[in-house]
């Protein structure tokens, strides 16, 4: 038996949804012991069977209070536009110094939507493992999926220093770089990384298929030339999407207002015929791919 | 001895421009025999000399006329701004039958800088191979660029057949699907799967580059929740892009407007927290990724 069987880091994880990150987390744990009860909450019967069937649940409930019963830590992995429901539903079962975490792409929604329903006594301790792919659902999920990706935790000032480390130590065990932030800096950065990428894939996919259907078909067919990894990143979960723009909207509106006003600078640049004021620009971005290189995020 | 080794399609092909594209045709056409010469003409004694040390030149000029000479195919690679000033210098060079093709993202351009400088006798067939990387220069290049991509051919409707289908069947060596498309459709199809994306992407990078410093040193750090993909687009070179901007203004403008406008309509709907009308958004551009991938575009 090796040590982390005998030592797990939790004895009772809950995990409430079961998508691609809570999945991933499950397969995870279950693979390395590093927990050893994982109890699955979902909405649907269909989703617990599957959880079962896949084989990263030791128990599963339709009632997150049931779930959390007893959990040493409680992980929502749901879109975020639960989040507060589920807080006020689970929180009359969390026990006394229970961890309550979370996985979502925007943090500010822990401290407004879930800390307010928490009992004295429980830890919360925000977390965002910067990994994904752009499919969804409890099949999509992998173990290696978080592996040499960030995990970002964004605890309150005065949060417990131990339960932060325990949920640090749960993403280091994943395989992930942990690094703690303030909530609010974290909600912009994603604005800038992942919010307003996904934005724009979603509007310009759009975009293409409101147009003729004679150019339609076409573009499918040389979508390579560019489209294609929009279409890729267009196609990630709706309802979760949905969610971050609408719990992450003062940051999202603030980038997306320097981006528009950038993308008019440049359509006036060619609408002129301005030459050099395009290639300046472009060969300013292109040294900025040598930064994302650098830093070892391709 | 094989077939393509006694029978070249062409004898001696000419190409104006070393750089990923055209490299990568020499050595297709290198490996495969598809061509018995290969002349190379390039702005810089550098290029030529880094074509002759890869070997996929037979002969190096820096004068177009000179490199065309005696050429049964030439082919412009260069940036598209420079076509007019090419074919200009090159016409005196070019003998009776030739055929004028080039491999550039905007074919319009062909008929409007190119056609005007033809001596009578030499047949003009624009091509645009739909494939590419964000690297530049000789080096940049492989004869396996082509595989499995399509290659559009937009000949006047009075275009000699037999020409045509000669540069039909020079791609289709490369391992690409040949379809013949009218110019004026294939510089629209374009500006939405290649050239729209293109711009987009180089605004973003741009955006985030102007960033505070703090934020900035955190997006590369992320960057792989979506700004990744933007950043390898956006690295692509400088002065071809800038030319395809300018030289396909009509186009890109008139994309670019439907694109803002969809955009203004989701900005709108974050800022109004219109839940249901996100969600409807991106449902239906999830189903298109199911397009693209029918399309076995990915």
């Amino acid at each position: 038996m090796s040590d982390a069987a005998k030592n797990p880091l939790f004895e009772r994880m809950a995990l409430i949804g079961a998508g691609l990150i809570g999945s991933s987390l499950a397969r995870v744990a279950k693979r390395d012991h590093l927990v050893r009860h994982i109890a699955v909450c979902a909405r649907t019967q269909e989703t617990l069977d599957k959880a079962l069937g896949l084989g990263f649940a030791d128990s599963v409930s339709l009632n997150p209070a049931e779930a959390v019963r007893d959990a040493d830590l409680v992980v929502l992995c749901t879109p975020l536009g639960l989040y507060g429901e589920i807080a006020k539903t689970m929180a009359p079962g969390l026990k006394p110094g229970a961890i309550v975490s979370d996985v979502g792409s925007c943090k500010e929604t822990m401290f407004r939507d879930v800390r307010p329903h928490l009992p004295d006594g429980v830890h919360m301790v925000p977390a965002h493992p910067v990994a994904g792919t752009e499919h969804s659902g409890p099949e999509a999920g992998f173990a290696e999926l978080f592996e040499g990706r960030w995990c970002v935790l964004t605890p309150a000032d005065d949060a417990d220093a131990g339960a932060v480390e325990r949920v640090a130590e749960l993403w280091r065990q994943c395989k992930m770089t942990v690094e703690i932030m303030d909530a609010a800096h974290h909600d912009r950065v994603m604005a800038i990384t992942s919010h307003l990428p996904h934005l724009i894939s979603y509007t310009i996919v759009g975009t293409a298929n409101d147009l003729e259907d004679d150019l339609k078909k076409e573009v499918f067919k040389f979508s390579a030339g560019g489209f294609r990894d929009f279409t890729r990143i267009a196609a990630s979960d709706p309802v979760m999407w949905r969610d971050i723009f609408l719990k992450n909207r003062d940051a999202v509106l603030e980038i997306l207002g320097r981006f528009t006003e950038d993308l008019a600078a440049l359509q006036r640049a060619i609408r002129r015929g301005e030459g050099e004021a395009l290639e300046d620009h472009f060969t300013r971005t292109r040294d900025i791919r040598r930064g994302v290189i650098d830093a070892k995020q391709d």
